[in-house]
This record gives C-alpha cells, sequence and structure tokens, in this order.
C-alpha cells in the first residue's frame, strides 16, 4: 500500500468513480485474512519471501493446520509454504490438509513445495561449524531453497582444525551470500568473513553447555566480530538468517 | 591467495621458473605490511570495502597516524581512507600526515578522500529512532560514502510517533539497503523491516539509561525482530553496519 | 483500618463502651481470615479489585479448593472470584468446591462469575502483538471482566506489519485504558502509546528463544519504551495488568 | 490525526473543494516541525500531556536551546515547557532564549510556566524512600504539576522504618494516584500498593551499591511486587512515572 | 583440633610418652571417616550444628542411605540426622536403615531424632511472606528444632497486606533469632529487620515467574535492605538459614 | 513502639487521662524527627545499634552536616555517631558542627565518640583476604567499635596461602561473631567459617578486575558457601556486616 | 602439515617427482575423513591427545556410533578411544560396533582401550570438592587415562573442612599438574594452587542451586583466583581439563 | 612447610633439642613477614615463580614501596622483582626504593632485574590479536621473562585474517607454551590451539565496546573454545597467563 496506492485510491473519489465512504472501506481491505486468532498476511510472501511462513513454536497442531489451510485455500497462489519448529504431531495435522507436505525430522521444518522456480541470482552458502549445529543449519538451508533460491551445504569446518576450512575456500568464494551457523565460541563467521567478500550472516546456536549460557556465548562473539561483512540474527534462528539471506540474493 | 595464485608458483616452480625456497618466500610477502605493532592489511581494502579503516579507540594519536602514513605511503592507492572513533587529538595528528584529512566531530570519524568513484549499485538509507542517535548514524553515513555508495538519511523518526515515518515510506522503498539506529527499545527496525523488502542492518545505540543497559535493551530487541529481513551488528558499530550494507549494495 | 477506624475505637474506650483489653483484641480481629497455611485476605477483594483471587502456581489442587472453599463460605459475598495458573487437576479439584467455576484452559484460568456488576467506567482494550501472546492476553481479559470492566481484544497486530495494528485506530481511540502484550521485541507498547492518550500497561511475554531470554528482551524493550503512557508489569502477567487497568478504569 | 480527519479531507476531495494532489500535501502537513537535527511534535504535547517536553541528555546546550526556541516559537501555544536531565550549561542557553526558564538545580529540570491551568482531578502524590531518592522524586513532581496537576510530596518513608509511612497513611488515601520512587531493595511501592485503591506508579531510582546493580535491583524487586495495583517505568524515569500518572488523573 | 590440641601432643611427645611417628599418625587420625566417595565428618556435628547432615540432591539415594549408615554407626552418637532436598525413593532407602526416620514431603525433609535436648537459648522464628515460601520455611523450622532449637513460625504476611505482620509484633519481639524467608520482590526482611532489634537471617526463594529470575530478584532485594540487621544466605536455602540461627542462638 | 506502649496508652484513655485526640496525637510523636529533606530516627539507635548512623553517599556536605546537627541537638543522647562513605568535604562540613569528629581516610568513615561503653559480650573479629580489600574492613571495624564492640582485625590472610590464616587459628577461635572481607574468588569466608563454630558475616569486596563484575564474583562466592554458618550482605558493605556483628554479639 | 611438509612437497615437484596438479591434489588429502555429517580429524589424536574423541551430547547414538566405526576402520590404529556424555543408549550403539567398549554411568563416559602406553611423564591428580563433583572428576581422570597418563583421585576434600585437604598434601605435591573440581563457591582451587608448584586446571561444576547460577560463581571464582598457577575450564568440562593436563604432562 | 619439615621439628622435640613451646614459636615463624598491612611471602617466589610480585591496582604508591622495600631487604635475594597495574607515580616511589628499577608504561608494569637466569625449558610465545590487546600482551612478556624464561611475541593476528596467523606457524610450533591474548570475540586460541600441540592459555581482553561487555564476551568464547588444549584465565590478567606458562614451562 505504498503512496501511488493512495494517490490512485484519491483519484478515483476525485473523479467521481468512488464514493468516500467507499474508499475507506477500501482501505480497510488490506492485504491480509482474519481467521480469528492470526491474520494471515498474504501480501508479506509476495513483499518479502517469496514463500508463506508459519512459525510452529508455541501454536497447537490445530493452529498451525489452519493457518496453512488459508494459505492453501488461494488455488492460484504459487508461493512454497514452510512451517518451522515443528514435531511430528504438528505434521500430521498439516498432511491432513496438504498431501504433498515433507517432514524434515533433524531441523523440524515441514514444506510444501508449489514453485520450482529460482529467482535469487547468486547461491546461498550455508556452512556450520560442527555436527551439532546441523538442526540449525538444514533449517537455513531449506529456508533459502524453498524462498527461490540455489544453496549449497559446508558441515563441520569449525575453526579449532581450520585446515577443513581452508580446504573449501572454493566453495565460499563461489558464494553470493554465506549462511554461517557456530555454536560455542562462535568463531567461524569471523574466520569466514575474513576469507571473502560477501555477506556473511552469522546465526549462533545453542550447542554448548556451561559457559555457553544457551548460545549467548555465540551470539556475543559474532556481535564483536573482527571482520566487518558480519551481521547476526538471534540465536538458533535459521530461518531469519535464510530469510535475509534469500532477500541480499533477490538484489 | 586463493589455490589459483598457489597452483600458478607451483607452475612456476614445475617449470623451473622458481625455486622451492624462492617459492616459500613469496608465500611469505602476503599483502600486508608489517609496521611493528600492527600489520596494514592493503589487501582488506581491495576484498572487502573499497577503502582502508584505522579503528581509533583505543590507539594513541601517534599510533593512528603511523598507520595512516602506511596507508597513504602507496601512492598508486586511490581507496578512500577513514578513521573511526576519533578525537581532536588524533585528527591533529592525522593531518600533519596528510593535509586534507576532514574531521566529523559529532560522530568522531576522520575522512581522507582520494575517490569519488561510485561502485554502490543503489542508495543505502540510514534511518535514525532519535536526536541521540546521530552520532552513531553520522558514522554509517560517512562510512558508507566512503566506501563508494549513494547515501541518504532519514533522522528523528522513532516509533512512538509512527505517522513521522510512515510519511517518509517513499524514502524507504526507494532505498536498496537500509541501515537502521535506535537505542532505548529498539524497535526501529522491526517496523521499517516490515515497510519494505530490502534488507535492514540494525544497529543498537547506547543512548538511554538504567534498564537500556548501555544499549543491550535495544540489541536483545533487534534481535528478536519479529521482521525477517532484519540483522544486527553490535551496540554503536555504525561502521559496521555501513560496511554490510556497501558490501550488499555492491552485489 | 484507617485511622478513622482507630479513633472510634479509641472514642467507644473513652466513653466506657469498649475495654482497653477487648480494643486490643478488636484490633486483632483484621478482615483476613486465617486457615492454617494463607490467611485469605476478604478485605483486599473490597479495596482493589472487586473480585477475589488465587495465584494457583505453586500451590496444590487442595490447597487451592481449601482457599476457594474459604472464599465461597461468606454467603452474602458477591464478589467474582479468579483463579490463575491452574490447570486441569487444580480445575477439578475447584469444580467440586463450586459446581459453577469454569476453567479456560489456553490461560488456565478458573472464574466463578458471582457477580455481573459493571463498576469500570470505560472499555479495556487487551491488544496482543502475535498469536503466541493469546494466552497471557487472555488472563488479562478474564481478568479484567471479572473485575467489573467492559473488555475487549485486538489480537496479531505486531509492528512488523503495522498496516495491521494502523486498521483498527478506532478501537485503540475508544478505550479508556490499553493493555499491551507482545513478546519477542516488545515493540508493540510503544507504537501503540504514541497513537493514543490514554495510560498503556504493556506485558511482555515469555514468547521467543535465544536472546529473548525467557521474556527480559521484550521487558527491557517495554522499560525503555519512548511513549510516555507506558507503564510496565512483569513477563506473562496478564493478570496483574488488568488488575492495574481496572483500578485505574474505576477512578 | 484520526479516521475522522481523514473522512473530512476525503470528503473535501469528493466535494471538489479540495484537489486530490492537495489533499496528498496536506497529509504531509502533520503536526511536526523540522529543524534538520529533530523534528518538534507539537501535537504530542496536545495529545499527551499539556506540556513540550525535551529530554535534555545526549543533546548539547545549543541543540536543547534550539529546540525551545522552536516550541516558544508559536505565540498562541499555552503549554508548559519542560527539560529533563539537565545541568547549568544548558540552562545558560535556555535562559537565553526564554528570560523566564526556571532551574532546579537537584534534580536537573529545566520549567518555563505558561500556563497554570489544573487539567488534573485529584493529586498525584510523589512518595520517596529514602533522602538519595529525592532527586528522581522531584523530577515527577515538577512534570506532575507542568502537565497541569495538584502534586503533592511524601519523602524518606522508607520499609525499615515502616511506622515513618504508616503515620502519613492520610496522605496516601487522599491521593489519586502515586509516584513512587525507591532505590535498594525498590520494596516500598509494594507496601503502598498494599494500602490504598489506587494505581501505584514506582520508580526503581539507581540509588545503592554493589548488588543494587544500578537500580537493577530495585526494578526487579518493583516488577515482582505482590501488590497488585502497582506497574513500573525506567530506573530514574521520575519524568516517565509523571507522565503517566497525569494521564491518569485526567481520566 | 585447635593449637592446645597441638601443644597436648607435642607435651606428649617432649614428656616420652609419644613417639614422633606415632604422633603424625595421630595427626593423620582426624575425627572425619572416609567411605569412598565421601567423607563423613563427625566432628562438624560437634563443632557446628549438633546435628548430622546430608545434602540429598545430587546424591543417589544409595550415596545417601551409606552416608546415613555411616553415621548411625556410632552407637553413641546422640546427634539427630537430617536430610534435606530428599525424594520418596531416598527415604525409602534411608527407611531401610533407620526404622524411626520421617519424612515431610513439602520440604523434602529426613529426619532422625536422636535426641531432644534443647541448646538454644532463645526461640527461632520462622517467617514467610506467602503460601509458595511454605517449602522452604518448613526446611528451615525443621533444621532450627534438629539442631536443638525451640522454633516457631508465622506464615503468609507479605509486605502488601502489611496488617497480617503488624497484627503478629508480638512474636516478632519474642524471638532471639530470625528466619525470614520470601520470593518475588523479598521486601519482606527489610520490614521486618525494623521491627525488631535481633539478627534477621534473609532467605529468597525461587517463587514467582519472570523477573523474578529464579529467586535473583528477592535475593537482590535482600542484599539491598535498607535494614541493618538483615543479612542473606542462597536462595531457597532454608537450611543454611537455620544453621546460621542456631548458631547464633546458642552463643 | 511495642504493644506494651499502646496497651499504655490505651489504658491512660481509658482511666480518663488521655483524651482520644491527644491519644491520636501521642502516636504520631514517633520518635523521629522531620528536618525537611529527611527523618532522623533517633529511635533506631535506641533499638538496633547503640550509634546513630549517616550513610554520606549520595548526600552533599551540606546535608550530612544538618543532620549531624540534629543527631547532637539531644545534649542528653550518648550514643556515639558515625558518617560513612564520606569524604574530606563532607568531614569539613561535620568538623564545623562538632570539633571532636574524627575522620579516617582509607575507608571515608567520620566517628564522634560520646560514649565508650561496651556492650557487646564478646569480641568481634574483623578478617580481610587481601591489602585490597581493608578499606572495607575498616569501615566494620570503627562500626563495630563505636557500637559498643570490642573489635580486633586480622587482615592480609587470603586463601591461596592457607599457612597464614592457620597461623592465626587461636584468634578466630577467641571471637564471638566474625566479619569476613574478600574480594576476587570470596572463598575467605568458606574456609574461615569451617574453622569455628561462630557466625561468619561474610562481606564481598568490590576489589579485583574483569570476571570479578565489581564484586559480584565474590558475592556469589559467599552465598553458594559449603560453610553453614556464614551469611552475606552487600558488596562493600563492611558497615552492615558489623551492625549484624554488633547485634548479635549483644545477645 | 608444518611448513616443513610442504617444503617437501615443494621439492619434490621441484626435482620433477610430483607433478603440480599432483601436488595439489595431495594437499587436499588432509588427515581427515568426510563421513558426510562429520569429518573425522585422525591427525588430531596424533597431534594433541593420544586418543580419539566424540563428544556425545547433541548427537545421536546412531551418528556416534557411525563416528566410532569410522575411528575403528584403521586397522593399524593403536589410539584409545573416548566418547563423554553418552548414556545408555549410546552405548548399546557402540557396543554393536566394538565389543570392548566399556560404560561409566556415573560420568557417561564410554571408553575402547586398544594402547595400555604411559606417555604423561608424571602423575595427574584429580581432586574434588565434592561428592556432586565426582561425576565431572570421574570424566577428568578417564579421560586423562585413556590419553596415556598415571592418574589418581583425591575427593571429598572441600574447603570448609580444610582439615581434610591439608591431611592429603603429600599426593597434591607428588602430582605433575593437578585438575581440581569444584561447585558451589569454587574456592578450592585456590586453596590448592596456594600448596603447591604445578599448575593446577580447575574445573567448575553445575552442582549447587540458586545463587549457583548453573555453575557461573564456581566459574566466576575460578577465574578470580588469588592463587597464580590455576588456570579454567568451561562448566563440568572435565574432559577438556584432562586434555590440557595431558598436554601439558607430556612436556 | 611440608610434612618432612613437622617431622624434623617433632623429632628434635622428640631428641629433647627443641622444647615444645619453642616448637609452637617456630612454627610461628613461618617464611612470610608483617608488615602491617601486608604479609610478605617470601617463600611465595621460591615456591611459584622465581619473581617476587606486587599488584600494585588498589594500592597507594606509598604502600607498593614498602613492599617493594621489604622484598629488596634482603640482600642475598636474587630472585627479580615484578609489579603490576602500576602508574607514573608508583614507578617514581618504586624508583626512591630501588634505583634499576624501570617502567613499560604500554602495560603499566615495573620491573627490577636481579637475575638473568633461564630457568624455563622451551620457549613461551604470547600471541595477541589486535593491536588493542598489545598492553596485556606484553603484561605477560615481561611477567614470562621476569620469572626466567625465554619468551617471543607475535602480535596483531587476529582471525579475520586468517592468512597473518598462518604465515608464522613456524613460530607457534616452536613454542613449548603459548599465552594468547584477544578482545573482541576471542577467537584467536581456538585457531591457535588447534594448529599446535602445547598448551595456550588464554587471555580475554577488555579491548572492544557494546555488546563485548568489558572483555566478558571474548571471556565466555574462550571458555567454549573448541580446541582441547585452551585453557582460561581472568580478562586481562597477562600476568596471571604467564605465571601459569612460566609454571609448565618448568616443568
Amino acid at each position: 500500500m505504498n503512496s501511488d496506492d493512495i494517490l490512485k485510491i484519491l483519484k478515483q473519489v476525485e473523479d467521481g468513480k468512488l464514493a468516500s465512504h467507499a474508499a475507506v472501506e477500501r482501505l480497510k481491505h488490506l492485504p491480509f485474512e482474519d481467521i480469528g486468532f492470526a491474520k494471515v498476511d498474504h501480501h508479506r510472501a509476495l513483499r518479502q519471501g517469496y514463500a508463506e511462513v508459519v512459525f510452529g513454536k508455541g501454536k497447537t497442531p490445530q493452529q498451525v493446520a489452519e493457518i496453512v489451510r488459508a494459505m492453501v485455500r488461494h488455488k492460484d497462489a504459487r508461493q512454497n509454504i514452510l512451517v518451522t519448529r515443528a514435531d511430528a504431531k504438528t505434521f500430521a495435522a498439516v498432511k491432513r490438509v496438504r498431501r504433498d507436505a515433507k517432514f524434515h525430522p533433524l531441523s523440524g521444518v515441514i514444506t510444501i513445495e508449489r514453485s520450482k522456480e529460482i529467482t535469487g541470482k547468486g547461491t546461498i552458502l550455508v556452512v556450520s561449524a560442527g555436527t551439532s549445529d546441523i538442526p540449525v543449519a538444514e533449517e537455513a538451508l531449506l529456508t533459502a531453497r524453498m524462498m527461490g533460491n540455489r544453496a549449497e551445504q559446508l558441515y563441520d569446518v569449525g575453526v579449532a582444525g581450520i585446515h577443513r576450512l581452508l580446504e573449501h575456500r572454493g566453495m565460499l568464494t563461489d558464494a553470493r551470500v554465506i549462511v554461517c551457523t557456530a555454536g560455542m565460541e562462535g568463531a567461524l563467521p569471523s574466520v569466514v568473513g575474513g576469507l571473502v567478500a560477501v555477506p556473511v550472516i552469522a546465526v549462533p546456536t545453542s550447542t554448548g553447555y556451561g559457559a555457553s549460557l544457551g548460545g549467548v556465548a555465540a551470539l556475543l562473539g559474532m556481535l564483536n566480530s573482527c571482520a566487518s561483512n558480519v551481521t547476526v540474527v538471534n540465536i538458533d534462528n535459521g530461518f531469519g538468517a535464510a530469510c535475509v539471506a534469500s532477500c541480499i540474493n533477490r538484489l
């Protein structure tokens, strides 16, 4: 609803094609749909991610299924659908709504693929420091793909064995955007950032124990990164990192 | 020094054009220069930011001036030079090295402009929530410009007077990347992120008192942003935000 | 027991109508009832909320039921009864004491309605940012109603889709007091506060993960709100927010 | 700018009294004034506080004086002007703009009284726990008065000498709203809240040392208050507490 | 093993009554017993608490039972035995070792009473703010009694209903030492401390939610108490508070 | 003002010796004196510490001097006077009020000795871990003495040289109460507590740097002490520790 | 892969014994093995610990078993294998891969002994403060042994009974490296460090409750140790402590 | 004072060569010297560091000078003397005691060299990430040298330019112990640790701003290091790191 739209409505009123009260009504028909407990924002998909997304955590299986139902109701919509932080129960409920839904148990992601169009210009590379970071990395990978990007993975290349990372410098330099997940000391994005000239989206993971403070240590490490092409998203937020990466990759 | 370079050196050795001990030497001549207390990394400018940068805080005026001297020694180098977190004393020392250095007291930035080339594809918009955030916003603005970007500003549009922001939606939608600085509750990036489809780099500022905890409240707010195109850099890190924005804007 | 009451007792003693030792006794018959492990304060209902309230968390079903029994024992008492943070087991125990008790599973609230009198002067509007905040919002809504207020709801109007909120400005401006629940970055109260001239009681929720730190991020955000009509209660304290709102609405 | 205003503008367009491009212009003439580094929001005074306010901290004396100059430029404006967190230098700059400005050094408040109208319905009582809390209490007191309220003070009635507080129960019960400042353990609002039926706005102060953590201990104490009519604002935010109290007192 | 003991051993050596190597041996026979995974310190009971104590948390039922077995092996020992933080399983294991063990499920304390001697000079009063604090209060009460003290209880006298506490000032002034448990804002010890002249041992409890931070809010509140006769022990440490109270009560 | 006093006043009313309105007046003449910005509580001295105390921090020299003047006005009062956290300027102001005031610059304490009576039954021993803890230890020592106790010192006996402490076990065992100050890891009270059977009041000091977090590390260490006769006061609160110790020593 | 190795490869190329593309290949055959979700680094065992290690937490039993299978595939490898943070399920999976695997349920360690060679020069002593620290201590003990060291244990010698520790000074002075585990206040390493001249590796444990903050109190205590031969590893990281100790013991 | 010493004294008593009271006296003549406010522990130098050390922070110049005077009083003592955290004033006071004292202003260290003996077996390498870490690195370097070690430096090799570090792998592999200082994200020790087989002592520095939280981010990063040969000391504790390194280097 940018200012052009407003001008257009005003024009119609000016030209006598639209009554003022009708204009007020029209402003109300904003592109979101109210299903009682949630307002499904179909336009957000158009505006931001070329996919419709449900954050599964804290919602009942029924709530998730209802939201998905509202999403698939629009027959002509071709956006992919992504449910994050879901479990087997939620998947069962979603599958009843849509048969071709797929569940990725490692990351708890449900995907419904309705389009295979690639809209991202380059490759998004998802790098992870250790095997325990893989769930978050996979959430990022699936999100990036559902949002219309080519996405590759490079796992288990933590900084304490720097040769493992340097071995794959080719993959790093081939990427247009890098998502870098790491727990514990969260040092990987700094090293990766120093090796490339493209943006690095750092995702701290809650991997670790004790002084990792549930991922806060990694988060702080990344925020203090001495590489100047690194930005940070919330702990375990693989989805968010891929959103930003996708948003950059479409530029 | 990518694998092609290594292959090239190896080739020369294989062809008998380079002795093995000389090859080892060459590997040592990496593109940074050792001036005793610091290693000036000329290549970083080439790789990452089209500008050479000195972080002034915690360095003596003399140290900063020495680093700048090493940077300007390369006559044919055309990168702009940026000193952040500097004060009047440091500026005096830098000015002795280079006459055309300029000081921006609000943000503590010193700039030496050696090139006016625009390498960024679109406009970087720097948005700030309140007047107290302006020093950080200015650091971002100057950094973006010194790195070869068109950069605009939109100040004092905090969320408690949402009409001030909505009034300027045109500027928001015209930007290719947005840097958004805010202190206190750090809510601005979420609102801005919801209004645009481009990446938003959020910079928490240490503006505020009491429960703002020196910017930690704003930082946490931004990390938890419900807008999915928002990433975050360190508190008061206007420089870093502009680096990432610039890096994205060259894609 | 204000100073008038004390003067009255002293008067009676002075007039020889009350023996001094009896006066001491009378002072002891303060309006609370000791049921062993708890002192039921019947007067608090009169003084503060027009409802008797039990905080269910950390009490056994039997303890809750006993307290409710003491509350309903006073036949002529007409205050509504509210049990917060209860579960199905506690509800079962309470239902044995009082047949007409109702359970609201989403928020874990038990209500026993003994009066439908409206004592609040205007409408309390309960606003929530996301679907995950609804349990807290519902606790506030039910509390406000049981305390004799007209209360309305406006859900899922988070700041990343600001048009959803602006669409309902009418509801906002019609309210006499607003309770505003939000998790994650907790930015909603600032925006709402900037749109209205009435008090906004902000309730951070523990919605979120990672850097939301169990609601602390939202709490800090709200405490740093740049809107000057916002005050804050504890994380997830929908009950407390409605108490204050009700207390204001009776002024 | 509520929906009535928009309807009115639309009506004028419909009636041919206003061209559509002029309507767009009018929407742009929102009631704030851009003075370069700040947007003076004259309407906020009308909407929220019956006073125009400048937060002095982090602004130079010149910036504060400029903002005050913009405020007093509107000859017919009768709102009082309040500058908080100011010092003697800022006062000197403001005094040059407006002769009748007054400085309150204990709290760092500057006041310019342009109206003596009382718009609040009852009395706002400002209570403080210790002598060290007085600066914050005075900021609240002056703010309340400049916003058109009768305001009284009750100082040095901390909970470790509970008889001092109980002695003044009359003042407590006479108030329509109470602002309660306390540092250290922040227990006073709970006790005060239990003694009255009106809203209590709690202000933690940074009084104390060691485990007071700059007021965080008092803040946490107040957020956990067992009195259900207590809400909380930021540490040392006497101004904000009085704003809310004033906003309630006009209901 | 004070210096007198050492002198005595030295004397015996000097007088030829003890060989030097035997003296070394004797020094080794310190009054603790090694049962493999733990060193039972029988003397600590003598020195500090007139009771033998096992901290049950983090020990298996078998480990606790073994330690109790070592304690009861000394037939002539008459100290009471106390196991804290135990559950039904641990109790079952202890009961097999000693039939007359008693379990107090509210506080998770197991007691084995072997002596009814009262060695404390006055009464220890255990005060609690709310019903949720009772488990901790009961741990303190039982500990105080098992350590040979008269101990009384005063429960549910939180500061938001200050009249409930003032009603029982007699109990407060009759006590020689007071243990005061409170969660949430932890304000009770300050009020109690202001009403009496004896030491008050404050025990924060983990009662509460959100900003209570698992008892940290109450802990900080108590550490900042403005009453000068208040000291603090760890969160939920009813046992420790009673130990100190008992230690004071024997002076 | 215990219940006996109230009964006495009631009796007088009953016997017609006191009019009811006069009784109300009398209740108002509580033993504190209002000097405008502070209420001097003469009774607290009687009730709790046998000394009148002013906390100097956050008060101007003039305020401190005024409070001291109110204290010394009562000619027949014989309590010692103690000002803590004072500096040379405050001392100068106090000296003008009372010639025999003494300043102890290491701890910032001002003492006015009006009585040499010893009311404590035993010796209070003040132990400190390192030389940096001495200011806090001295504050405790002077407070203990001004409150009528014999007090001794044992300094620089930190746990990393355990022989230094063990060498002085005699002093430890001779004390009736021990105040133990330590910064850094705060381990001394645990070791001392294990060596004696009397109460140990632990005072964390803000000595240290980095991870000492301004004394929080020592505070946490002491709260987790494995010695069961240890309680804790606020960081650097030597005064409070001595108050409690004195309060115990008079039992 | 030190510089000698690189020189050797370069030499072979120079001598025509190795083609340049083959040299690149060789550099790629770094001594780690890619098994899909993890890169098994066989050389790390050679370089650092004379044992191959799997961190079990956050890996499925199948993942652990697969990694172990890759480790045992190399028939001629003689390093011991260690799985930490495992449970019975993981052990069952590992046992299927290798019959002679042993499970240590107290510490959750699985060991596969393939070599009994002692490569450490002296004895590593593992000291623990309380019985609750034993799981962490045992993890350290087993790790030290599997890495080829003589390792002894000294348990339950916490500082509140200092005589228990002093009794065993012989064991302390006989050790070449000491690993010291302690929870609660974490004071033991300071005392131990003061008694010996060898390095002390301190391991905070998550033993405790309330203000122990999950081991953070102990961690901070150890970081602030006043003994200068103490270093610290992460909370509960018995494995890491033993690694460092082993690494020192081989010097 | 090990057990042999005690046995020797006991022997002398047994043989009648030493009276028991004299034996007690002798035990009192422990090898530390009491100079009133501090106990100079000459033996610690012998036991632990081959240098006598004064921690200058929090001590007056006079106190430092007095302690140094006590140290140099022993003519035959040949240990080097080190004062850390000193400033020019303290140096002036020390220089009056001892002419050949040297001041190192960058790190605030004073050295008095009385011995050039090298007792460490290998080289201690001090590595620093950035130029701002140099003060801490220099403190470590000087400490290591004064304690009789060969010590080298490798500065400005932070992980964002990993080639700078890899360039100097020779220095890393030549060291027997490595001290590694880094601020910001504190990632350097993990990378260094992965490259070598010797112990790495990590020193977080307070370099940085915002989310570096005064070095806590670096500290947490290092504690969570994924390299298993890394241990950690307190923030900015270059001295402590060198002590441990020296202690290891003498093994």
